[in-house]
Order: C-alpha cells, then sequence, then structure tokens
C-alpha cells in the first residue's frame, strides 16, 4: 500500500453512525434486578430516576417490576424493536443474548458484564466470539466490561451506567478505557462544578474503539472539549488522522488526554539503536504530538485544562497580562509564564497612563499589576479595564488574595462582566480555599475559568496558546517524492529470494538512491585495479569497506580503510582487505568485492532510523550521532508517514537541537536537507511495508545550503 | 578568613533568644483603633479574640477603651516594663516610638508599618535608621512591612497580625517574607484542614532574618515541619550552615521552601563560563541543594509536602506497595512511583499466599494490589495486613476510588488503624470530591495524609525518602588540604602591586600548584634553547604558549603550537611564535617568553570555575568541556566552602553524568580525581577573597585510577 493509499484508506472509513447507542427511542435492561446494591439494579435505576426520555424495558424472567417500571421475561417478547440493549447478564450468557435481541432487530449494545479478554483464558475464547458475531450482524457493541454510557443532552437524558448518580450537564464529552476511574472521575467533577455531555467508558471494546467514539464526540453539538483517558490505542495512523480531522476544520475541537503506562518498558528489543530506543511511551508520545492530542499527566491537569478549554475563545498569541493584590503571587504567576513558555504583555504607553491615573502611588504598574492588599472591586475594574484594551494584551490572569478588605464577590463580579465584554481569555486565581467559595460560584456562572494557583492557570493558558497555534497552523499534506519504487521492489525481492534478509551497506545505498537520497559516489570494485580505476575517476581521497552478504561488521575484520590518496595505496588496500577479511572469516567466505566511495569531508553526524512498531507500524527516528542517540538518549520519533512540516518538528524536538543552529561561531546545519531526508525515509517505509528496520547512520549534514548525505546505511527486510 | 574560620564563624553566630517575641507576658498596641476594617483595630481584635493568654495593652491617645479593653494614650504611660510592642503608626513615628518603648524596656518589636525600603526614597533612609536603632540598643525587630506573628501554642494563644482568624494549632512553623500571600496561604490551609505552631510573616528584616527565624523554630517543641516563603535570602553560607544544622543532629526537621523567582535573569554579566552561567536562581538552587531544603514549586505542593512530612515516620527506603481498588489508579500511581525515582515492593512469597488466599480471584496480587472495585473495608484490610507486613514494604498507597459498593468511611478507619499500627508511613487517595468529605476527615483524624490523586501523594512521598536520605547520611565535615596559602598570597599581592588583576596561565598555574592541584610539568623558556632544552627534559611531544602579561588570546596572535616532537621543531616555534606576537601586537609588547608544556595524551575535557557572588560569595561551577558547558549550559553549582561529599554531589548533578560513567565500552573517568580537584578549588577561593573569578579549562581527565591534569587556567583578582 503506498503512502497515499494508507492516508486514504484511513479517510475512507466512513465515521460510523453510533446516534442511536447515544440516542435511542427506547432501552432493554437485560438483567435489571430489583436488589439494590447489584448492577442490575443501578442501571434500571440510573435510567429511570435520571428522566431518560425514551422507553426502559427491565428484562427479567422472575420480577413483574423494577421501580414502578413493567418487566418483561425475555427480550423477544417486548414486540417491538428495541434500539438499544443494555447488558449485565453473566458473561457466558451475553453471545446468546446479543444474538436474540440481533435477531429481534435491535443493532446497538452497551456490554457492561465482565469477564471476557480481561480474565484471560475462556474470557478471551468469549470475546473473540462476541467479535466475530458483531460484524457477521453489522452490530454495534460497546464494552465489554465497561461502566456504560451518559448521554446529558435534554432530549436524550440518559445515564444507562452504574455510576452512583447523573452528573450535571456540561460541555465536556469524556472516554474512558477504565471503568472504575470512571467513578472518581465523575465525583472529582462534582465537587469542582463540572458538567458533560457525553461519558463513555468503553472497556474492552471488542467493536467500538477510541476513534469511533472520538469522532462521534466530534460531530456532536453538545460537546465542546473531549477527554480521554486510555491505557492503549488500537491504532496509530488512523488516530492521527482522526484527531488530525477534529483539531482542524470548520469547528475543531481539542482532544486533552491521559496516558498512563508511561514507565512500561516496550518490548522492542531489536539489535537497532532505533529499535532499543523505542520504547513504548515513546511510540505514544509520537502519536499524540503528531496527531495533536494535548497529552496532561493527571486527573487533575485535565479538568484544570478542560476548564480553561471549555471557553471557547482562543488568544490570538501568548502574552499575558497579570493582575494582582499582592505581590509574592504576582512573582509566581510571572515564573510559571515564563517557565510555560508564555510571555508578559510590555503595556503601551497609554495603558500604564490611565493605570497610573487610576491606582494609588504605591501600585505597581508595570506588568503584573499590583493594585495592592487593599483594593476593592472599583480598583480592579479600572485595572482590568486598562490592560484588556492594552493591544499587546491577549490573555488575561486576575490574583485575588483574600486579605482584610477584599470584596471577594463584587470582584468576582467584576472580573466576569469584563471578560463578558472584553473578548480576550481571561482566567481568575482566588488563592485560598475557606473564605473564596461565594466568589468561585460567581466566577463559574460568569464563565470564568478559576484556579486556586496561578501556576496551575498559567499551565493551562499555555497548553490552551499551543492549541490555538496547532489550530491556526494548515494541515499540511503528506509529502510525494518522485521515486522508483519498483526498482526498490525487484531489488528486495532478489535479496529475498537469496534467502537474505539483512541487507548490507552496497544493497542499501542502492534503495535509497531510488528514493533520491543524497548519496556519496559509489562503485564497487572487484579487483585492485577497478578499485583504483575507480578511485582515479572519483577523484581522492577515498574511502574503501569490503563488500559481501555475510560481512557484518567490517571494521571488526579490517574491511575498512579511511582516506587512501592514490592509485596505489588503493591497489594494496584493496589486496590487504580481502587478506584480512579471509584470514578472519575464512577462505570460503563470499566477497562481492570492495566498495569505494569519495572520502567525505566531515560535518554533522545525524542518525536516521525506522523500526516498524508490531502495532502501529513504522516508527521514524531522528538524532544526533554517537553519544547523543546512544547515551543520551535525545531522539525524536514519529510514525510515518508524516505531514509536511512534522520532519521540522523531529528535528527540533530533540534536546540538543541547539547544536544544529550553529554554536561558538559555527554556521547553522542544512536544516531542509534533513526534513528531505526524513520525507523520504517517511515514503520509503510506508511504500514498502517489507522494511523491518532501516538505520542511516550517518547522514553527515554540512552548513545551510550545502546539503546532507548518507555515509552509510542498513536495512533489514521482514522475513 | 579561611574555610575553617567561615564555618566556625557562621556556628558561632549562637541562636538569637526569640521567645520573648514569641511568647510574651504583655504586649502593647501602638496604634490600636476603634475603628472596625483598620489594621489598628484588626490586630487588637485578634489578640483579645485569639485568646491571647497574657495582657493586651491597646495604645490609643484618644480611645478610652477598644473591645472593652482599657486604653493608654502613650506607651510610657502604661507603668511597667512590656515584652512586647506591635506598631501600627504612620511610617514616620515608627523610630520615635520604637526609641520610646526601648527606654521603657521593651526589647522586642513586630512593626506591621509600611513605607520603607520598598517604596525607595525616604523609606531607605527610614529603614536604615531603624537598623542602626535596633542595633545601637540591642532590639529585635521583626518587620517593617509585614503581617505579624501568631504562636498557636496553648500557653500563649497569640495572634498579633492583622489576618482574617486565628489558624488552628498544628505542627507547621511557617515563615514567610509575603505578607499578602500569609492571607492566602491561611486560608488554603484552613480549607484542607491544616494547623500551624507558628506563623510569622517577616516583610523587610530590618532586623530579625529568616536566618534567624529557622532557628528559633527548630527550638521550638510544637514545630515538626517548617515551612518558608521567600523571595531572597539575605546570606548563602550561614543558610546553608543554618538548615544543615537543623536537618541534622538529635530531632531533625525538614524545610520546605517555595523561592520565587526563578525566571529573574542574574545580573551577573561577567565575561567568564562560569559569570555568564550563573544567574540568580541557579545560585539559589545550588544553595538549596547545599542546605538541604526540599524546595517545592507552588502553594499546593508546598502544603501536600506538609501534610506528608508533619507524619514523623521515616521511611526506610523507597520501596512502596500499592492497594487499589481500581485499575487505572494503580497504573497512574506506578507511572507516578518510577518517575518519581521510587520503587515498587516486590512482594516475598508469603505475601502474595496471603493475598491470594484472602482475595478473589479476579484480585491482582502483584503490586499494586488490585482488590476490585466491589472491595469493601475487609478485603482492604486483609491486603493492607499483608503488605505492610511483607519486609520489603517501606511505604503504602491506598487509593480507593467511590465504586457503587464502597464504604468509604469504614476503608477510612480501617486506613487509620493499620497505618497506627504497622509502623510504616501509610498515605492514602481518595480519587474524587464530592462524596469522599466523611472519609477524609476520618483519615485526618487518625494522622493519615490524604490525598486526591496519587501522582501528587506519590511526588511527596519521594521528596520524603530523599530526605530521609539526607537526614539519615552523616553531614561531612569541610575537607582541609595542607596548601601554601602564604606563597599564593604573595603572588597576587605582587601582581596587584604591578597593577594587574588578570593573571597569565603561568601564574594561574603556579597558584593551582600551590593549592595540590595536579598540573603537567611546564617551564617558561626565555630563549629558543632553553626551550629545547626543557622539552628534552621533560621529552615530547610539547606544547609551547607565548607568555606575556598583556597577551590574553594566545591562539588569536600565532601564540600556540601543539604536538612538537624534536629540539628542531621547538626552537623554529620559539622564534616563529615570537616574530609572531610581535607582528601582531607589535614591537614592544612585553613578552616573558614562552611557556613549555608535557602535551597531555587525549582525555575528557572538564570544567571547573568560580565566580564570586556579591551577596553570596564564591560560587563553584562543574561542568563537562565544549558544547556541554557553552551551548547546552549543562553545569552544577554549590558555594564554597563544600563539605565533603558534595563534590560528588556537583559531579553527578550535571545531565550528561553519563558520559563520565563511560560509555560505549569505554572506562568510567576518574570521578575522584575530579572531586579531588573541586575539593581545593573550594579551599583556595575561600581561603582567597581576593580571586574575583577562575577557570580551570580544560582540566584533562582519564580513566579511573589514572587522574586528571590542569591544561590551561585563568585567574581574575579583584582591584
Amino acid at each position: 500500500m503506498s503512502q497515499t493509499s494508507t492516508v486514504e484508506a484511513a479517510r475512507a472509513t466512513a465515521p460510523r453512525d453510533l446516534e442511536p447507542l447515544f440516542a435511542p427511542r427506547s432501552i432493554a435492561v437485560v438483567g435489571a434486578s430489583r436488589t439494590p446494591g447489584s448492577v442490575g439494579h443501578a442501571i434500571t435505576r440510573n435510567l429511570i430516576y435520571g428522566g431518560f426520555t425514551g422507553v426502559v424495558y427491565p428484562i427479567n424472567p422472575k420480577a413483574k417490576s423494577i421501580l414502578g417500571c413493567r418487566c418483561t421475561p425475555r427480550l423477544s417478547q417486548i414486540g417491538e424493536e428495541v434500539d438499544l440493549a443494555v447488558l449485565v447478564v453473566p458473561a457466558g450468557a451475553v453471545e446468546d443474548v446479543v444474538r436474540e435481541a440481533a435477531e429481534h432487530g435491535t443493532k446497538h449494545f452497551v456490554v457492561i458484564t465482565a469477564g471476557f479478554k480481561e480474565i484471560g483464558g475462556e474470557g478471551v475464547e468469549r470475546e473473540r466470539r462476541l467479535k466475530a458475531l458483531a460484524q457477521e450482524r453489522g452490530l454495534s457493541i460497546l464494552g465489554p466490561n465497561c461502566l456504560g454510557v451518559i448521554n446529558t443532552a435534554p432530549h436524550v437524558c440518559m445515564n444507562a451506567t452504574f455510576a452512583r448518580e447523573m452528573p450535571a450537564a456540561g460541555n465536556l464529552g469524556l472516554i474512558s478505557q477504565s471503568g472504575a476511574l470512571c467513578t472518581a472521575l465523575l465525583d472529582y467533577a462534582k465537587g469542582i462544578g463540572m458538567g458533560f455531555s457525553r461519558f463513555i467508558s468503553f472497556g474492552n471494546k471488542v467493536d467500538i474503539s477510541e476513534i469511533d467514539l472520538l469522532r462521534s464526540l466530534a460531530s456532536d453539538p453538545q460537546t465542546n472539549v473531549i477527554l480521554m483517558y486510555i491505557e492503549e490505542l488500537s491504532a496509530g495512523q488512523a488516530f492521527v488522522e482522526a484527531v488530525n480531522q477534529i483539531t482542524h476544520g470548520p469547528k475543531p475541537k481539542p482532544v486533552l488526554a491521559i496516558k498512563t503506562g508511561r514507565t512500561a518498558q516496550g518490548a522492542a528489543a531489536a539489535a537497532s539503536h532505533t529499535g532499543s530506543l523505542a520504547g513504548s511511551d515513546e511510540v505514544y508520545e509520537a502519536i499524540m504530538s503528531q496527531a495533536g492530542v494535548i497529552r496532561v499527566e493527571s486527573v487533575k491537569e485535565l479538568f484544570d485544562y478542560a476548564e480553561v478549554f471549555g471557553d471557547a475563545a482562543l488568544p490570538r498569541g501568548r502574552r499575558t497580562a497579570v493582575v494582582t493584590n499582592a505581590g509574592g503571587p504576582g512573582i509566581m504567576a510571572t515564573d510559571a509564564c515564563i517557565r510555560n513558555g508564555m510571555e508578559l504583555t510590555k503595556f503601551q504607553e497609554y495603558t500604564v497612563k490611565s493605570l497610573r491615573f487610576q491606582l494609588p502611588p504605591t501600585a505597581s504598574l508595570k506588568n503584573p499589576v499590583d493594585v495592592i492588599g487593599d483594593a476593592k472591586s472599583d480598583r480592579y475594574r479600572a485595572a482590568l479595564d486598562a490592560v484588556t484594551a492594552d493591544e499587546g494584551t491577549e490573555q488575561v490572569v486576575v490574583i485575588v488574595t483574600p486579605q482584610m478588605m477584599t470584596d471577594l464577590a463584587q470582584i468576582a463580579h467584576v472580573v466576569g462582566e469584563i471578560r463578558g465584554y472584553c473578548g480576550k481569555p481571561v482566567v481568575a486565581c482566588l488563592m485560598g480555599l475557606a473564605d473564596i467559595a461565594e466568589a468561585v460560584t460567581v466566577l463559574k456562572r460568569h464563565g470564568v475559568p478559576t484556579f486556586t494557583f496561578p501556576e496551575d492557570a498559567m499551565r493551562a493558558l499555555a497548553a490552551k496558546s499551543r492549541y490555538a497555534e496547532w489550530v491556526r497552523a494548515p494541515m499540511q499534506p503528506y509529502q510525494q517524492f518522485d521515486c522508483r519504487r519498483e526498482a526498490v521492489e525487484r531489488l528486495f525481492a532478489a535479496e529475498l529470494d537469496a534467502g537474505r534478509t539483512r541487507l548490507v551497506e552496497l544493497q542499501a545505498l542502492e534503495a535509497l538512491g531510488h528514493y533520491g537520497f543524497p548519496l556519496v559516489p559509489y562503485r564497487l570494485a572487484r579487483t585492485a585495479d577497478e578499485a583504483a580505476e575507480a578511485s582515479e575517476q572519483m577523484g581522492y581521497p577515498v574511502v574503501m569497506k569490503i563488500s559481501g552478504p555475510k560481512i557484518l561488521h567490517k571494521t571488526d575484520v579490517g574491511g575498512v580503510r579511511l582516506n587512501l590518496r592514490d592509485a596505489e595505496a588503493v591497489r594494496q588496500a584493496y589486496n590487504g582487505m580481502i587478506a584480512s577479511v579471509q584470514a578472519k572469516l575464512g577462505k570460503d567466505i563470499e566477497i562481492w568485492g570492495v566498495l569505494v566511495q569519495k572520502m567525505l569531508p566531515p560535518g554533522k553526524e545525524i542518525i536516521l532510523g525506522m523500526t516498524r512498531d508490531p502495532r502501529f507500524g513504522p516508527l521514524l527516528m531522528f538524532g544526533l550521532g554517537g553519544i547523543y542517540t546512544e547515551a543520551l538518549r535525545d531522539v525524536s520519533f514519529r510514525l510515518a508517514p508524516i505531514r509536511g512540516g512534522m520532519a521540522g518538528e523531529m528535528i527540533r524536538g530533540i534536546r540538543s537541537y541547539r547544536l544544529l543552529e550553529g554554536v561558538r561561531g559555527e554556521a547553522p546545519s542544512d536544516l531542509p536537507a534533513i526534513a528531505d531526508c526524513l520525507g523520504r525515509l517517511s515514503q520509503l517505509v510506508t511504500d514498502l511495508p517489507q522494511i523491518k528496520e532501516l538505520d542511516i547512520n550517518p547522514l553527515i549534514v554540512y552548513a545551510e545550503g550545502t546539503g546532507a548525505v548518507v555515509a552509510d546505511a542498513r536495512i533489514i527486510l521482514s522475513e
């Protein structure tokens, strides 16, 4: 499959229509129970007490009614098609119930029941059969092993979960792989007064995946911010595509995600650099960056960010004004501002004049503006009006410490009003907990994101500024280079036919040549005279390397000679190398000859690599050569194929990037040349899925405008 | 002052006795007021309503009484000695009031009044006079420009602040440079149910410094944990000494500090590496590490840590057991554990057996132990009893998500009980906010530190583990090397007499030689023949460098020659260098001759440096040579003098430390040799305060056991 066709395939998968699952007119609860405390009772209760606008059919062969609702003994006896069936039956009965319901026209299912893949053994087989059934009958199944689904939209009001209660309605759509965590999320959100549009626990995802759910939240008009808790993703490139689409286009929505398992050691034990460095979290980090997901570290951060992202106004830039009634917190806010990559607005002269006119002489008129501890709401209003009117202010942080004179609730009203008309994001920090409750309520009513501490506020604002930049940058297409794919396929086929999966340098270079990589002139010489002749043609000095299908560690067997400066030296080297290799590896070792290359002038050494992740496909790696990659593990990753612009992000993504910008008076390195190679590598490994691993080590890069050259390469094919 | 004497001086300053300030029998409030909302009223009210156990004398020339307390017109009319005077009079009147009170026997003062140094101009002069008065009369003055002081000890119950109310009693002692922040801290602490022993806002510290306050909290039996908010420190080495003493000895107390102003650009614009890298936050970071202060990033973290440190039991190590009723939070806890440098306990077989016997088959018996969503308190008890009994468990994190079945309050009781008898630190995470309030109260009553999220819990536990290690490690003495200090003093005096502050290499090497640094053999040759003779003696190859009092950039003027391999080459080089230097700098340039050095074999290049901070004194720097220091700014700092062991911490403190451990099969570098040089450098710059800057660049370090050698050095003296 070519690069384009992968992408087209991802795009071609039209989003699944899951609306009947989120807004059914009728729901059968199979396994409904009269026993308080049981899951089958909790779900029935949540549906009925939650105010579900459709019909609930409790299915129970023994009970007459549950919570006043007439029970039906079997789903098949309802006598009409039911839009959604929620299953709380024993694991062994799930398949039969789904089959029976499907026969009576139900197409959507929520399987709460646990006892599938997660218990191993028979559970795995049970889940496999359920998946097959879903595919065979074209059903949509959420779960199994999940908490269920909530839709707070007023025309639906569905709480098909066994959570303790219905959450408040709001604009957050949440999907979670962990059911148990969901109850914690609901309780925390309740405590901070945040509400949800949809809330979905997807469990083992036998059928409906996180990508299906992301897309359905993207098209839900009630959802403004998408939150995710995931432990692993089912797909890489499709996830990247889905979030790329969600965060661009006419109505972009931010996707905030917690991905746990950061420290788990990836199983990749491949011998190449790429393989050994691509621990699983690095793959996820690459996927998240590439997708445009805002990754958060904790539940607290998830909701902090959600509050700031919930205000739809995006900042135009990173310049921030701070207004405070206490110096210390102003310094804290400044520190947090700079450390999170934001800037403090440098006020225009008219702003400073206006502040000077209205504030007491002891006030600080520079940013952060200190309105002094005895400030009341009038002084906050004056300061906020002035700084929000400043053309350099792109967002505002208001800090209030509860001093003796502080009229907290009044100040909250003022902040709310100004946020309403100033057209710029405004965030409040009420520094305290006990005495500030009323003011917090006022701010929330006005839709002002409210924090306790400036650090949290600044971190969230910084994330939103980066998101605003991401959204504004047009999505670049996948680059296409003109390459000789068939030639490489023939080359690989010949190698595989000969039983070889590990390509030696000569063939690796040939393959790269077909994809337009900049190569140093080289020739395979089969005799000493041929080597001398080749050297004369390409010019001195030259490098010579032994070439043979089984000779992998050339240096160890005396198979590399550098800096040869005349024909005689080349002849001697040829004969010496052959002798040395035969001495080490035996007379019968197959030798194709010696690779003669023009010796490259020194430049910066770069490593480009690819390893194929068993789940996510080709993973590109970029790093500086030598210790930077090997000892300091300072590398960046992206899934192939990459869009235009992404190679630049990879290059800037390493810690030692400064060394490529030119330090100590050096010229900067030729970054476009590296980016071009990364683009070609992306296309090569996407076009040719038989490449299992690939290392270009080193790519020598020269000063800006003078290019880069592949000095050595290695390719391993899948058997 | 020699290294020892500096230290002795710091030690010799006996802690000031501030007890009368914290536990006075009588307090005069000068400027007490009947007007609600005024500061003079608030303080009087807080003292009286707060339950102060001594006598309050409101001083007001007009009012008869305030809050039922009889007023006295002037302090001098009270008719007895007052232990403490709290001043709320206008700034211009402060000096006179202090003088009057001092004449009547008052020795301790809290000056709430603002309008001193912080307003500049006349305020600076006013503060200077107040300081002089304090010194002249031997008074103790807290402030000016502060919130005041609180002591919750039952025999005192003093709230001499204008905060909104008296905080709860507890074991936290807090000192803060910002008064306004204090009110936020008090409100936040009230919200999370934490209390204080003493709470001190110290403002402009005209007299009483943060060090005095630290020492007084250290000796206060009610205080177990010391919290600080500081914007700047008054002293470096004395602060380090004070905290070193507080965190060691018979009853160590942890010191947690917020230091703001992280991103402020230091003023150091010195041209040397050291100078240009020592931004002010790097100095503070060095002071904090060296002192043993636990630096936190935010108010939230300050109280998170305070809660965990408030439990006096220190963990024996970093091995942590986690018990949870939900998988997702268990993964989060695992991530946070590893990322914070902690370890998960690997359970003994008997523990796993016990868990298997008591938990349901679906439970996860490995660490984290998952007792499954329907767990009630009995199951938590079984799991906690098993894991706390495991000899490998050094601390425990209990996670509870509020599921349908979860008996939160009961579980809280169980956790509290087990913490009571297991003898290991136990921390709880109740993941939620709304429904968990009762359980939190139960846990707090049992003294179990309680968090919402496992990340925060693990971060705090990790800090406590590091603190436990710090406390257990005995404080090493300051190292003493046998050095020829007088010889160096003579050398410097001669240079200064000659009007030179910038020592050239030859003299820098001589000074280092007197302090026992490993030097390569060198000799100053005054003729070509002398150079050749010197080379013959030391053996080839040699390096030659021009030497003259005004020749600073030797390479630029053709004054350096490397790798000279015979006498003839040395003679030619000598003459060539002289000619080249004269051609560039003029015939009259003073040339002492040529420094002939044995050429060093290649090794790792290290930079050692010192720059003298105008406030804190000599700041040592350590880094790898070349781009690591210059471009990547990967360096570590400490104030001199350093204790034994501290050099090792400096060396391990750089990001690229791995390169010194030996990568790609290299032998590790000779770290003791570097540490030895750092120790000698510390002594040199402490002994000789006239050294303003010093760079050893590079120090060439060889493989373990084979030493290090100074290859070049530069010293700048103060004028």
